[in-house]
């Protein structure tokens, strides 16, 4: 919050900014928060919004305490930007064999790998929101074949595309390379289980970039080790960061990488809250609300 | 040659394809080949053309008894792609800083590097050909800041180029990504070369996907270890494959790939050359021919 605090004053000098927990802040009527205090919202009497740092509001909905104020989240354009680089890095670094490659390098082992075209791989993208469609359609844009899955119908152009819990069966079946973009929800959670991993194709790989409590961690080191799936690039963890010893870190099939795929600039998220705030004082309708009703 | 006669008769069945040196192939009228030994095409007396089995001919050009006869090499479209692939492999694991995340997983360190914008970071692309071309399109459409450098004025759109060695310098400046996409000839020889590495902007990065004998390698090795460069791909060298014990593998800043970027399918090529033959005996104007005047 500290390095947030005069992003935000930049862009709405009249704003008086302070942090969570200063003597002054118990009549704040906004709160801009990632990963709240349960009942810390609650505690504010005048609070009129709640303004999450980031895409993804998991971390204050699940408050159990939430007052029943509006919720706003930061949708950075260049965010979806860079995580379709992030992706994009992965979908090739399995296409092209580079983690084969780079073992092989250690090994001083000249060894041409197979050669298959782009449109031979399919990468099924689950979450087809602000930074999901973004990503399929990139990832369509390098030649792959891209299957998307949503809560509702998307039409995506050249992304055949599925919704509902039903359509899983027919989203997964044919994917080399599943990718999430979920937010945490309910309904998400511990979704990337056995059951699902197990309807992937045979060597599929998971590039993970939703949250943590999305994949159960014992179901995908299982079908790595039984050969089923072949490798992983893994951002997101229930706890972060991985302590140093976590035996993940080590794991030949498993690429960690410390929760990067994404990140907002401070100005795009400063200068998002200021205008909401404006927005709230005029009594103007806010920008990025999240529809809780749904969504929890 | 074995692999690749069956794909030449199954596109053109009325053709005879033999093993060059077996007992029949005196009086061949096409020669199909990648690095034919010297003097070899010399010996055939009724040869009317050359015909490469991929993009470069360098292997054929630098044959001193090199016969007046037309040279044909194979342009897949394909192939193009497969390079761009590699090379936007290549560009996002320097600009998203994959390099240190790995090696920051293989010592258990959580930390989240910077992220920048694609357009801060510049890629110069030497060669603009059936190759270059697309590479540098593909890197503009992903975000980057894309600057490039051939023989003749080349207009593509977004894109900065430059031409002429006079050029050079100002092509150079402010480029943290170089990428060599040059053929082999007498004037790209050793191009690469410690006056030409120190234009690159301070902590530049090479992905060389030419030929080996483009890049003085020592060059390459005392501007990683003086630090003003800080990573290279190297797909391509003089003596192919490297040997097991060559310390370029084990180097730290350096990737080795096995000359993997971009090969073209064999039904492609197969299908290539069998149509040139037929041009060249109904007298019709070859595909994809190349300029030896001015390439030598
Ligand atoms: N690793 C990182 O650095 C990083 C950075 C940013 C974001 N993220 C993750 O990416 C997520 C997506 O961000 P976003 O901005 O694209 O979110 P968003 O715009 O809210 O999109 C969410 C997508 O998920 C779908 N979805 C939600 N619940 C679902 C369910 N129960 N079943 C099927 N589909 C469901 C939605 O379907 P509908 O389209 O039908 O509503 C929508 O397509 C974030 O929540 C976060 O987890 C990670
Ligand atoms: N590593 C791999 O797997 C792999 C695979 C395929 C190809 N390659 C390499 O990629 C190269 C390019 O292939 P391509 O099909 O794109 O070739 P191309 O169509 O012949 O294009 C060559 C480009 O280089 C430029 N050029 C040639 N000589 C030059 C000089 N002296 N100064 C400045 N520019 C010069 C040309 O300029 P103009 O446009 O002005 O003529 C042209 O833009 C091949 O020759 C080979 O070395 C590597």
């Amino acid at each position: 919050m500290s390095a947030l605090a005069p992003v935000i004053v930049a862009a709405a000098p009249e704003l008086q900014v302070h942090s969570f927990g200063a003597p002054n802040t118990g009549d704040a009527q906004v709160a801009v928060c990632w990963n709240p205090p349960a009942g810390a919202l609650r505690s504010l009497p005048e609070l009129r919004l709640v303004h999450a740092i980031a895409a993804g509001v998991d971390n204050i909905l699940c408050d159990p305490q939430l007052p029943a104020v509006p919720i706003c989240r930061v949708v950075d354009p260049y965010q979806a930007r860079a995580m379709s680089e992030f992706v994009m890095w992965g979908a090739l670094h399995f296409h092209r064999q580079f983690d084969q490659v780079l073992a092989n390098q250690r090994a001083g082992l000249w060894q041409v790998p197979a050669q298959k075209l782009a449109s031979d791989c399919t990468i099924g993208v689950m979450g087809l929101g602000e930074i999901g469609a973004r990503v399929a359609a990139d990832l369509l844009h390098a030649g792959f074949t891209v299957k998307g899955w949503a809560r509702s119908d998307r039409t995506l152009p050249g992304i055949q595309s599925f919704s509902s819990r039903d359509a899983l069966p027919a989203f997964l079946s044919g994917v080399d390379i599943l990718v999430c973009l979920l937010p945490l929800t309910s309904e998400t959670r511990g979704l990337l289980n056995a059951d699902l991993l197990r309807q992937l194709n045979p060597g599929a790989k998971l590039i993970h970039v939703g949250r943590g409590e999305h994949l159960v961690m014992d179901a995908l080191l299982a079908a790595l080790s039984n050969g089923h799936m072949d490798g992983a690039i893994v951002d997101v963890f229930p706890n972060e960061p991985l302590s140093p010893d976590d035996p993940l870190w080590r794991h030949p099939k498993l690429i960690v990488t410390p929760h990067m795929a994404a990140i907002a600039s401070l100005e795009t998220i400063g200068s998002q809250i200021a205008e909401n705030v404006r927005r709230l004082m005029r009594g103007e309708p806010l920008n990025n609300q999240v529809d809780v009703g749904q969504r929890q």
